[in-house]
């Protein structure tokens, strides 16, 4: 039972957008503004907000993360799925085949999302380097261990290994809130 | 490692009231009225709903639960009390020394809470004959095992023994969408 220490990083509710998308919610040539990075290299919370529309409700001021990506990708908590009235599965990065989708609007327009709504599936980011260290691979999954009065074990942690990655374990705000975490918070990793 | 199953059930934001708070949210001498029997024998859902009002938020629409109980008690998830703005911790169901308050609004009347604003601890009710099947005590703890791809283990979960009981795991909102779980799905307890 290897173990070692990962900070959590809880997500909430945000889009990635294409740049084509960009162009239709927020005006043709719009280039996203940074407020903040994240804990991955390269990757930034935005300025802009879009408002997205389900078939039971709505939620305004969901943030975009940047930059624009090849594809579209809402990531809700399931008590937002709730809210808005989809029902996303819970998949990783990227995967959105047979992903429901979803309405967006921003402040010059509005699309139709055809798929890419999801519950992120958890997982931990890092480097070759890290993943060296503890002999894990891109693909495995490990038990992060939780303390405390609403302590537990989350198992299924998808590991992700990419030399632009840092060390970071995503959940979302419902996962975060289950077990009382807070940002940052260092948990102990846990695998055969 | 003993094991059985427990059913899930998942409380949603809902409020306990003395009949003095009754009186003053719903008009003098009010009766509230069922709409729906739940799981623990004797305690219904009602027609009545409030609204809460915290520092940063409202929320409309909450829940009572009946009968009238001594003390009134909010019980939110930590979704929930980011919105309206209170800290209240993790607390056994009655326990409400140092919690904090909130505004209650109904229909005939506003009262302030002074306390009783709590994130509800994980717990099971039982029978004595159950908790007698299973060589467990009232106030024991146990591990609850969820499968599938958002599994894991709800640790510290504890046991209340009572002959007015039914076998039933309540969570809150945050912990069933964690999990991906559903009310009445069955799962497994496991203790030494």
């Amino acid at each position: 039972m290897v173990t070692f220490k990962v900070p959590v990083g809880i997500s909430n509710r945000h889009v990635h957008l294409s740049q084509e998308h960009i162009d239709a919610l927020f005006g043709a040539g719009h280039t996203l503004t940074k407020t903040k990075d994240l804990s991955q290299p390269g990757q930034f919370a935005c300025e802009e907000t879009v408002t997205i529309i389900g078939p039971k409700g709505t939620m305004s001021g969901v943030r975009v993360l940047g930059p624009a990506r090849r594809e579209s990708q809402v990531e809700l908590s399931a008590t937002d799925t709730f809210k808005v009235g989809v029902k996303p599965p819970v998949r990783d990065s990227g995967k959105l085949d047979g992903t429901p989708g979803i309405v967006i609007e921003g402040p010059m327009g509005r699309i139709q999302l055809e798929q890419g709504v999801m519950l992120a599936a958890r997982h931990i980011h890092m480097t070759p380097d890290e993943a060296e260290r503890y002999s894990l691979i891109d693909g495995d999954h490990v038990h992060v261990l939780v303390p405390g009065v609403r302590g537990g074990i989350f198992e299924h942690v998808l590991v992700r290994v990419n030399a632009n990655y840092a060390l970071d374990m995503h959940i979302d705000t419902d996962e975060g809130n289950a077990f009382s975490l807070v940002n940052g918070q260092e948990l102990d990793v846990s695998f055969d």
